[in-house]
């Protein structure tokens, strides 16, 4: 197999233009279709893009987020206590956005106002630059967990596109594939946004990797012909407990991996631990448009639509971090 | 709750006008946006609808490749083994065709050719009142099976819609509600065809049975919050250890079930029970074409879609039929 990480983009990125600093992402709305990269200096845009899903998955949003707050601070400067809260309440979910939103007003606490944009344009860049760093550890400690002709299944998009580069689950797919342990990499496509139809198999084509897209709920056939030798997913809030919440549907994939004896690995950074949850049901899961789902409305009928699910820590084989992989009950002492 | 029974309709029927007889379906293409009565008198143009999933569900494709054989009765009449065989394969895996068309052949060996016609017209008629009174009885004894208050998961459409009448899973569901035991309906959208997102809820709305539409990767963040009190769904095939062939997704919602101590019910009606069958690894399963997942081809990334998947006898609570419901291991004793 022939790797071409040259072609794995970035899906996030803050830059400074002769004009100023320019928030730059991918409009991942209009993936596979259109390869569009979007650019403003608005941090309302920023907002909207998180809102929206142009702009998606844990590590991303939380970049995505600092970086709104950097671009409030060189071209708005108004309310700094209301736009750090309408950035950091765009999505409830993820803790990584709320995470990086503290980060960065802890970073320009007490500092001059004529430091404060400098200060979060340079701390945006360090995150970004920490982001690959975390992804590639990830990537490697994942990577040790796996046997040679590794066929793997992933849920949604937890890669380079949820990422500022490399990914978390995709990420181990990439090491381990550097390292020629990866036959193949199966997607589920992840209704209702379709991240795994549009995104995953997408940028899994760009690297060069064997890919083959199936319905969610061909997933636990799958598994009964023996195609499936680990699943892989990224997650957007884990309690102490080792519980993670990740997008809707793999909560039911960690339950078929059980009943197939395939190990179930979660990838993701220590920043998505909340240590201030003791157990997933503690997570608020953000419920979405009935329209995501049926487009047209149907009378009579109604529709349920929540983003994500909580997997148990029992059903996790191993949380796999930047820090290493951990049981999910050896999380909690890391922290 | 109003039970509106006389809204749901017949999915197909051969009905005989001044110029003969004509075959009238519900074009389940179409459905929800709009309830097209298509009427064809070409046995040709019904193999067409079974294969494009015009006309669709177990019980319903049997009635119709009858009829389409009663047609090539009337107005074709040549090479009546080449005719049958394209009738009877016009799709693989549910054995209720092979088993109509067969029984339609049956019935007219040795005949003289002018009562050929006659004879077939009359024997679909018999068949189509045949599935009525089947999927009533189905319908009284998997009731039998609920307590008050159920709410019910289904999967696909196993509905009026599926059958000539009142359907199989779904007759379940009429027959329980009419008792007054029904809640609730949760009904899988069932990728990639869409037959509970396009069908089932439009069917159950229609009869006025409170329904929610879900994402198939949905159900087990359902089942694990305590609101699914029972899973029904409907048989393409079942072999004699009753292992049941299913729409693809089935097999893990019985995963899931069991994870969840849900009861699980297959409800079909005995043709669908293929004796020659000793287990479900030997029924085919249908590979359907990639863009019904994917529309429009991505470069580098392969789709499987296989339409159907085996649920194991051992995942199945009790196999609801007409004649009563069966443990897995008691079907064979039946037959």
């Amino acid at each position: 197999m022939n790797l071409h990480m040259e072609n794995l983009p970035h899906s996030v990125e803050l830059v400074r233009s002769e004009e100023g600093a320019v928030f730059r992402y991918i409009n991942e709305r209009l993936l596979p279709d259109v390869l569009q990269i979007e650019e403003t200096k608005d941090w309302r845009k920023v907002v909207h893009a998180i809102k929206t899903l142009e702009v998606r998955g844990a590590p991303a949003i939380g970049l995505a987020g600092a970086a709104a707050l950097a671009l409030w601070a060189e071209y708005d400067k108004k309310d700094c206590i209301a736009a750090s809260e309408e950035i950091a309440t765009a999505r409830p979910t993820a803790v990584n956005l709320r995470w990086a939103v503290n980060r960065a007003l802890d970073s320009i606490s007490g500092l001059p106002e004529d430091k404060v944009a400098d200060n979060l344009f340079n701390l945006v860049k360090q995150m970004e630059a920490e982001d690959e760093e975390t992804n590639r550890a990830i990537g490697k400690n994942g990577s040790a967990l796996l046997g040679a002709h590794t066929r793997v299944l992933t849920h949604c998009n937890a890669g380079s596109l949820a990422t500022f580069y490399y990914g978390t689950a995709l990420g181990v797919v990439y090491s381990a594939a550097a390292e020629g342990k990866i036959d193949h990499v199966y997607a589920d496509e992840t209704r209702p946004v379709g991240q795994g139809a549009r995104l995953t198999v997408w940028e899994l084509a760009q690297v060069g990797i064997p890919t083959t897209l199936i319905c969610d709920n061909m997933a636990a056939s799958l598994m009964a012909q023996g195609k499936v030798d680990a699943v892989l997913v990224g997650a957007d809030r884990i309690a102490r407990n080792g519980d993670a919440a990740n997008k809707i549907g793999t909560y039911g994939v960690a339950v078929l991996a059980k009943e197939h004896g395939i190990p179930f690995y979660v990838a993701a950074p220590f920043s998505t631990i909340d240590a201030t949850l003791n157990e997933g049901s503690e997570i608020e899961i953000e419920q979405r448009s009935s329209s995501e789902v049926l487009p047209r409305q149907i009378a009579g009928v109604d529709v349920w639509n929540p983003a994500f699910d909580v997997t148990p820590a029992r059903l996790i084989t191993k949380i796999v971090t930047e820090k290493g992989s951990f049981l999910p009950t050896e999380l909690a002492a890391q922290l």
